[in-house]
């Protein structure tokens, strides 16, 4: 798990991702990760929107861990830190709370990627980009 | 991994579950997970209605590796196997193809539970649903 | 209200459609819709991927008028037909029954474009188009 | 269309509701009324969570017309405001703006229902309810 604070990102449970046992539906814990990675790109003052250009940072794997459920009109917490980083992708690690209570932990590992004549090639991750993610999520350089 | 060919489950892609980037959005193969546990509970003659009343199995985790993108329109197959079992829950395993091409593999590790007073409380799995279900996706008892 | 018995999707109502309510969430019927439009292309031997190249009928309006729920596992049938047809636009009718009970009915208006440049811009409405869409439908011409 | 400037709930465009088209799916402005709608409830002090226990107010009737896409990370504004009442339904009013542009409007109607030994039942809309609701949208009582 990596070091710092973590990046911060609120946001409160809406209606529709209820399901009908009365909780967060799981697989919309992958499109909260995804909610927090996009604040943390804005906040590094990277364009977002480049994102389409380079094929949206395709997914290699996610997974999460669920301890206690959310349930609609909650506001919870999502702290995210950059994690392991290779040549071509690195991982996001998310930790969602609610009040004092863990609510689970995730990850998302992204390829960096460019669209070369319409096809996806991943490419190296630039450095100055991981740079100001960390320093955006509160982490030290390494 | 769990031997044996697996229950099969078929799929097409809708339009609504791509994004931007043109290809099925990363979050949608868990609810395609779950489509494929379902499908896979009615062919082994259990009622999935039963789930509510459970709490709906919560899921401990999921994770999902991604190989290749679906796109819109794309007929892909599920397989799904009986993964570990332990005492109070068990692993789906699912193995995502579009024609002889791998998209992915995922699980899914649920909880059995049961709603007393309201609360959701950790419940031994019914061995005889396990043999049923692994019966349904071909698969042998241990 | 057009004639003929239009054309005949079915589907069955998957666990993340629902929402706390016990109940289909409403803003998936709009979903349920686009997927019967899509069958009824497939049906017709019309191309659904060139839905990509011209923009993806943007809607225009899209409406549904609720009579009954739809609850997890319901398996519904969406009866699909062309409605009102203008130079630009056609409009799609859809009738939802479980059993012989109503559901709802529902409408989406789709124009016709083309992107010239990245833009969008309305073009006429092929009439061939229209034709196979009826045919398919079970329509008769007018 | 009822007087009064509405009620302002502002809203990000997530990247997952965006399609391939690459803009926001037209489904998902029915869940945008819904959060504005429910913004709504909590600025007229109105407990929320009731929605579970009256059935979740069920929807009537939706509808939108759109007359200009959103994309995503665009930044949006909806107003809300109360149109007509009857004895046991009433409207939601919504206009979705892009800065100085016009998104599309939309409406819902819903019934005040009663949950009777699990079984929903239209009641009467208590009228106190509504007075808080046009109160919060900035709308003179008729």
């Amino acid at each position: 798990m990596p070091q710092g604070p973590g990046f911060k990102y609120n946001r409160r449970v809406h209606f529709s991702e209820t399901d009908m046992a009365g909780i967060v539906h799981f697989s919309t814990y992958f499109r909260y990760m995804e909610e927090a990675e996009h604040a943390l790109w804005r906040a590094a003052g990277l364009r977002v929107e480049n994102i389409e250009k380079t094929g949206g940072w395709p997914r290699v794997s996610a997974t999460f861990d669920y301890k206690r459920p959310l349930r609609f009109d909650d506001e919870f917490e999502i702290a995210v830190r950059i994690g392991n980083v290779t040549r071509r992708s690195f991982r996001y690690d998310f930790t969602f709370t609610l009040g004092e209570e863990l609510v689970g932990n995730g990850s998302i590992v992204a390829v960096c990627s460019s669209k070369d004549s319409g096809r996806l090639r991943a490419v190296d991750v630039p450095p100055e980009m991981i740079a100001r993610l960390k320093s955006a999520a509160g982490q030290q350089e390494d």
